[in-house]
C-alpha cells in the first residue's frame, strides 16, 4: 500500500541523527556525542525509596486520570523554585508538567504555530528542538550570536524582514551545542525587541541546575512584564532522564492553551512519577546533589578541555563552558566534520557534527564534545582518537 | 499582550468538558461521568514490589535517555498476546510505546494528517480522541452504525463524497460512549472497503481487556492483508490510568514514521514504568487480574441497567453492553442532556451529555453513564437521582 502521509512528516529528515543514534549502542564505540547525563550519577537508591513511599503512603488518586497541568505539589515545588532564583511571582496556576522539556518544545509549538510561520533562533541552536518545530512546518532564520548571547541588531533586523516572525527561541544558559551563556544586559534587551514586536520567547534552560560558577543568570521571566516569556526546565540533567519530567512556566493566558494542548496530546504526565520526584525533593538535599554532580561535570569539562589542548590541532578553538554538558570545537574552515564522521567512527570515536545544529547547515567545520556521560578513562582515550583523525 | 496562537488552538473548544471535569473533585456530586476505571481495583500493592525490582535489579540504562520506540522486553510482550489472540504476525518492529492510548492518537495524527483531511469515524465517538483530531484541523464525517457496527455502505457513500479522505477511526469494543461492539463481518468488510479506497483504519482499542463474555472478537489487524490497519491499546483500564501507558501497533513503514514523531515529540516514554508493567506482567497472572476486575465491573454494569430500568423512564432505551465502562442512554426525543446538566448537578448527579460525542451535535436526547469508577452504593443513589431529574 502507499501511505498518504502527512506533509509535516516527509518534510522530518533525521538520517544523519539515526545514523549516530545507531553507533551509539556499540560499545566498541566511545561516544562523545551524546547529550546524555552520567549514569552514574542518577540517584537510584534515593529514588527507590521515594518510590516505595509512593506506593505506600499517596493518595490512590495519583493512579487515576487527573488534571492535564500535572501534581499540585510538585507545581508547586518548582514554582517557588523558579521564583527564589529569579526573583518572579508565578504561582501554581502558571506550570504545566510535560514529559521532559521536550515535549515543553513540541506543545509550545501545538499552541502557538501554524505552517509558515517563522521561528528565529540562535545559530547554532539544539537540534532536536529545530526537528520539532519543523514538525509544524515552520520556518527559521538563524540569528548569529557572540560571546554574550545573541546579538540583539541582528535579531531585530531579522524580525523585520518577514511578516510572520512568531516566536523567539534560545537556551540561555550553557547552551547546546556551543556551552555559552548570556549576559543580563542581552536577556534584558531580548525582551524589549520581543516585546516591541509582539512576540513570545521561548527560554529553554534544561541545564541551569549543572552550573561550574557559583551565581546563574536570573531566568528571562524575570525581565518579562508583558507575559511573553515562556520559561522551560527539566528533572532530566539534574536527576535522570527516565522519569521524563519537565515543566512549561508562562502566563495565564499562555498556560491555559498549553495545558488544554496537553490534555488532547496525552492527557497528563504519570502522576506517579510527579508524586516520586516531589517526594525526591523534599526528602532528600537536592541542592547538595546538583553540587556533586556539577562538580563531577567541571572535572570532566576541565580535563577535556585540558586534552583538547594537547591532542587536537592547534588551530582549534573553543571556550570553556561555565556549565552544561557540552564544548564546542572550531576546526580550520578546510575540515567538513560531517564527512570525516566515517572516519571517527572506524577509529572508535563519535561527536556530533556542527552543521546539523544550524538553522542553514552553513558551517561545517564545528563539532559538539559530550563530557559528561563518559567516565575519565574513556574521555582520555576518546580524545586521543579525536586527535588522531583530526591531525591526519 | 494579544497573543497570536496557533488557528488549531482557536478551533479548540472544550468549554463544556471543562465545566464537567470541573465539577468531577466536588466530592458531594456523584459521577456517572468519568472514563475512569475504579481506583479500588489498581493493583497498587503488586506494582510495588515491581517499583522495587525496578530500582534494585534493572540496567541503569532504563533511567537514561533511549529509543523512541520503547522499552525491547515490554514491545515482545505486547506484540505476544497480540499475535496470541489476534492470530496475527507483527514483531517488536511493529510496535511503539505511547503515553496512553490517547498519545496513539496523538502520533498518528500527527503521522497522517494535513489540514483539512477527513476523518471518518462511528457517530457518536470517543469524544477526547475528536479533540485531538481537531488540534490537526481536519474535518470529519461521522457514519451511522447499527449493532453490529458501522454501516458500510454509508461508510462507502462517505468516502467518495469528498476527495480528501484520510483515516477511519473506530473504537470496535465496548466503545466509548455507546458500549456496543463490531461483529466480525463488519470488521472484514470495513478492511475491504478501506482498502479500496486506500485508506489507513485507526482501531482504537483500550477496552478490550475488559470483558463481560468469554471470547472477544479478533483485532481488526486480523483482517488486514495490505498493511493499512494500526492497533491502539491501553493498560489504564486494565492497570492503571496514571502509568500512562499504551501502545500502538502497525506495519513497518507506518510505525518508522510514528517513532520519528514521538522522537520529536517527547523523545520516549518512561523506561522505568515500562520495566516495571513488565515486570507486573511476568511476575504476577495477569488474566487472572483481567478476570477479577471484569467480573465487578460486569457487576457494576448489571447494577446499572437494573437501576434504570427501575428508576429512569419508561422511554428511555439502552443495549447491555458485553465489556468494557459505559452504558449509552437514549431518552425521549424531546430531551435535551446538555441542558439538563445543571439540574442534574444541582441534584448531586453528573452524566456525559451525548451531543459531545457527535461530530455534528446533531443528537441531542442521549447520554453516556459510567459504571466502572463508583461503587455499588454510589451507583444506587446517583441512579435514583437521575431518575428524579428525568423524570420531572
Amino acid at each position: 500500500m502507499k501511505y498518504n502521509f502527512a506533509d509535516r512528516i516527509n518534510h522530518m529528515d533525521s538520517k544523519e541523527i539515526s545514523q549516530i543514534m545507531g553507533t551509539l549502542s556499540n560499545p566498541k564505540i566511545i561516544s562523545l556525542s551524546a547529550g546524555s547525563p552520567s549514569m552514574d550519577l542518577f540517584p537510584v537508591k534515593e529514588l527507590k525509596e521515594c518510590a516505595n513511599m509512593t506506593y505506600t503512603d499517596a493518595s490512590s488518586s495519583i493512579f487515576q486520570y487527573s488534571t492535564a497541568e500535572g501534581f499540585l505539589p510538585l507545581r508547586n515545588w518548582i514554582v517557588n523554585k523558579h521564583n527564589l532564583e529569579n526573583n518572579t511571582s508565578f504561582n501554581e496556576k502558571n506550570i504545566v508538567i510535560s514529559n521532559g522539556s521536550q515535549q515543553g518544545i513540541d506543545l509550545v509549538s501545538k499552541t502557538f504555530l501554524n505552517k509558515g510561520d517563522v521561528i528565529l533562533c540562535e545559530n547554532p541552536t539544539y537540534t532536536v528542538a529545530l526537528s520539532t518545530f519543523k514538525s509544524y512546518e515552520c520556518n527559521f532564520l538563524g540569528i548569529e550570536s557572540d560571546e554574550h548571547g545573541m546579538i540583539i541588531s541582528n535579531l531585530e533586523k531579522a524580525i523585520e524582514s518577514v511578516s510572520n516572525a512568531k516566536l523567539i527561541y534560545i537556551v540561555p544558559n550553557f547552551q547546546n551545542p556551543t556551552g555559552s551563556t548570556w549576559d543580563e544586559i542581552r536577556r534584558i534587551q531580548l525582551v524589549e525587541v520581543a516585546t516591541r514586536h509582539n512576540l513570545v520567547i521561548v527560554e529553554d534552560d534544561p541545564y541551569r541546575d549543572i552550573s561550574f560558577v557559583p551565581n546563574v543568570h536570573s531566568s528571562i521571566t524575570k525581565f518579562d512584564s508583558f507575559g511573553n516569556v515562556i520559561s522551560l526546565g527539566s528533572f532530566s540533567k539534574s536527576l535522570c532522564p527516565g522519569l521524563r519530567l519537565g515543566w512549561i512556566i508562562a502566563n495565564n493566558e499562555i498556560i491555559g492553551k498549553i495545558a488544554l494542548a496537553k490534555q488532547v496530546t496525552d492527557v497528563q504526565t504519570s502522576y506517579i512519577l510527579q508524586q516520586q520526584v516531589y517526594n525526591y525533593l523534599t526528602k532528600y538535599d537536592f541542592q547538595k546533589h546538583l553540587k556533586n554532580i556539577s562538580e563531577v561535570y567541571k572535572d570532566r569539562c576541565t580535563l577535556t578541555c585540558n586534552l583538547v589542548d594537547e591532542y587536537l590541532p592547534e588551530s582549534v578553538r573553543y571556550k570553556k563552558p561555565d556549565g552544561g554538558l557540552f564544548i564546542w570545537l572550531k576546526l580550520s574552515t578546510d575540515v567538513d566534520t560531517l564527512k570525516m564522521l566515517p572516519k571517527a567512527i572506524e577509529r572508535g570515536v563519535l561527536y556530533f557534527p556542527g552543521e546539523l545544529f544550524y538553522t542553514d547547515r552553513s558551517t561545517k567545520n564545528c563539532l559538539r564534545l559530550n563530557y559528561s556521560s563518559v567516565k575519565k578513562d574513556k574521555l582520555v582515550e576518546g580524545i586521543v582518537k579525536l586527535g588522531e583523525v583530526f591531525n591526519k
